[in-house]
């Protein structure tokens, strides 16, 4: 996301807040948020959805004003109770109520997404698909499938996110006018294909992305349509066709300065030379890549440059590789401590130096654990 | 199962047979089949769900039959088509057929769930779920959340497990007498606790199972109980606690004759003195459970059990491991490879045989692999 662009699950929480002064009738501090929300939405990602809520809220805060006016000609015995108003615009604008609670849930949900906090997503997304039935717009209910998709994606409930992707799909496609939400789904379906192993599919459905990406011209979706591709094939261990297509995800991403992509895209180049023995070739890439994850203060690909580094020294840096280690152990990310500590294992399984290779492969089993426990986080109390 | 007892799922989907014939009217087929399932019903294992579904289309069959009686009467061209007639009875017994969609669905579900065909499963049981609106009963809707539980955990989409099992738990707590399931109930919460590495929950969840089993006297479950409690330890590589859970599901098993489930204790309780390096116990457990298998012909824990025979000799018999190894690939049991080559491989780490270790960390990863395709296979296209 470019620096300074407010994201619309940020804004879409201080319109949840907006809403709970303007249910408590709190006029001042209801009008200073309102305030600061027309302010930041001038420096938002654009989100059509978001837009509507703020429409909605605006016009509810004005309910809330036109219900009190009459009021102040009243005297204070005779004012009916804060409460009792409430009911009312709730029970005279019941469709009104029922959007805005799914608004509410809804945003909350993208909320905590964006904190990685899926589970709390997942919770307030199934609060707003209760009230799902007061959305008559398809595309809004197709924008709902998406999120919770790309929820159960992460949390690696594979089967619920391809339902989901599906409903979002169908309603896509007979619009005209959504082919960049189109080439979303096919990336949702494809990397959920990948982790079933699933290859054959999976590139299928990157490749209609590509297509769809190229005519539409949008840069960032073709370079990200190459770099899935690249990476179906990495994980099938064909080296060769991922390599061209990581390296077509680099030239879209660096002519369009694309900067962010390109760690990620360079470290696989790279950590694939080296596994091929290509020495020049890795160097070449990782003085590159490198380059970039400084450039964009990507702390985390900092540190796994260094980690090929040390690794694929004519002397491997055992210290080095460690020291990678404990970083990723500290900021939690064991999937990458998973697949990095197997590329250490093969390596050294490969060298025939059995007892670091092994060790390595106990290290693989630990982190297994850890991302057992740490998907694990469903809260269920009987 | 005791062998001769037919599965209720199998007569469900005789059942599902017999409205085909009903719904084309085709009498002769439908009263052999009537008869025939009349037969099974005596040699099925008690469900009383089935029998209400036996009776639900007894009543269809008669409905049949008096739709069609009127009309011998009537020469041919004043006859009404037999599309007309079904759609007559469809309309006039809305409730009947919604009551009767819903379980031709849900027997069809359970019977593609014992064949192990989960996915299949679940797709009946969301046909299912359609309907459940008719069923008015909430022990049986209370079934259906525990049915779809059931499949998703062996799915491994854990989130849904967990929360199907929660549905069906506070329907069978509002009961008095549904104290079996309500067990049954806690063993699904704490595998798939046991899933996500929570330990200590799962555990919780055992020991109130084998509080309530005990109470209500049914050796099978009270061992099961045991059993899993062992898990939970001995996933926690906490082997003597383990061992004395899984001993007492052995006691409780024996001396309740209950021998199907003697091998897979047994085959743990001898892993377990292995590893701890106890031969003469290990030897002691390995021969009664060999035995066992033998008697209840478990040929793949009779293969098991060779499997451990041939590892923890002094010089292990690497060839029987591969040929153990040979016979679970046949049968395309991975998760049980994954299982046993990690065994081996930290195994032979102790040993300091670091080559063959990483050999068979490498057997790990390919064991898996099979795994996430195996898993991956919901039939989604677009």
């Amino acid at each position: 996301m470019k620096s300074g662009v407010i994201p619309s699950s940020a804004v879409g929480q201080k319109i949840n807040e907006w809403y709970r002064y303007i249910r408590t009738f709190s006029v001042p501090d209801a009008e200073v948020l309102k305030a600061e929300i027309q302010q930041e939405l001038k420096h938002m990602q654009h989100d059509s959805n978001l837009l509507l809520y703020y429409s909605l809220m605006e016009f509810r805060h004005q309910l809330m004003l036109d219900y009190l006016e009459p009021l102040e000609k009243l005297n204070i015995e005779d004012q009916p109770s804060l409460s009792e108003l409430s009911r009312n615009i709730d029970s005279n604008q019941a469709d009104l109520k029922g959007l805005l609670d799914y608004y509410v849930n809804f945003f909350r949900g993208m909320y905590e997404f964006d904190k990685r906090e899926f589970i709390s997503a997942i919770t307030y997304y199934k609060q707003a698909e209760k009230k799902l039935s007061f959305v008559a717009d398809h595309i809004e209910r197709a924008e709902f499938y998406f999120k919770i998709a790309e929820a159960y994606y992460y949390m690696k409930q594979t089967y619920f996110s391809l339902i989901n992707i599906k409903n979002a799909y169908e309603i896509y496609v007979e619009q005209e006018t959504y082919n960049v939400r189109i080439i979303q789904c096919h990336f949702v379906f494809g990397v959920n294909l990948m982790d079933e192993r699933n290859f054959e599919q999976a590139a299928r459905h990157f490749k209609l992305a590509l297509n769809m990406a190229q005519a539409e011209q949008k840069a960032q979706l073709v370079g990200r349509a190459y770099y899935n591709l690249g990476l179906c094939y990495y994980n099938q261990d064909l080296l060769d066709p991922a390599i061209d297509y990581f390296e077509k995800a680099v030239s879209t991403f660096e002519s369009s300065r694309i900067v962010n992509s390109l760690p990620q895209a360079y470290f696989l180049i790279t950590l694939i030379y080296y596994k091929q023995g290509k020495h020049d070739k890795a160097s070449e890439y990782h003085k590159r890549g490198y380059e970039y994850a400084k450039e964009t203060d990507d702390a985390d690909y900092a540190v796994k440059f260094e980690f090929l580094q040390s690794l694929y020294q004519d002397q491997p840096n055992e210290e080095g590789i460690e020291r990678c280690f404990q970083y990723l152990k500290n900021k939690n990310m064991y999937a990458d401590i998973e697949d990095l500590a197997l590329e250490v294992a093969k390596y050294y399984y490969e060298k025939k130096w059995f007892k670091l290779s092994a060790s390595y492969f106990l290290q693989v089993e630990e982190a297994r654990k850890q991302i057992q426990r740490s998907e694990g986080l469903y809260e269920i109390e009987i």
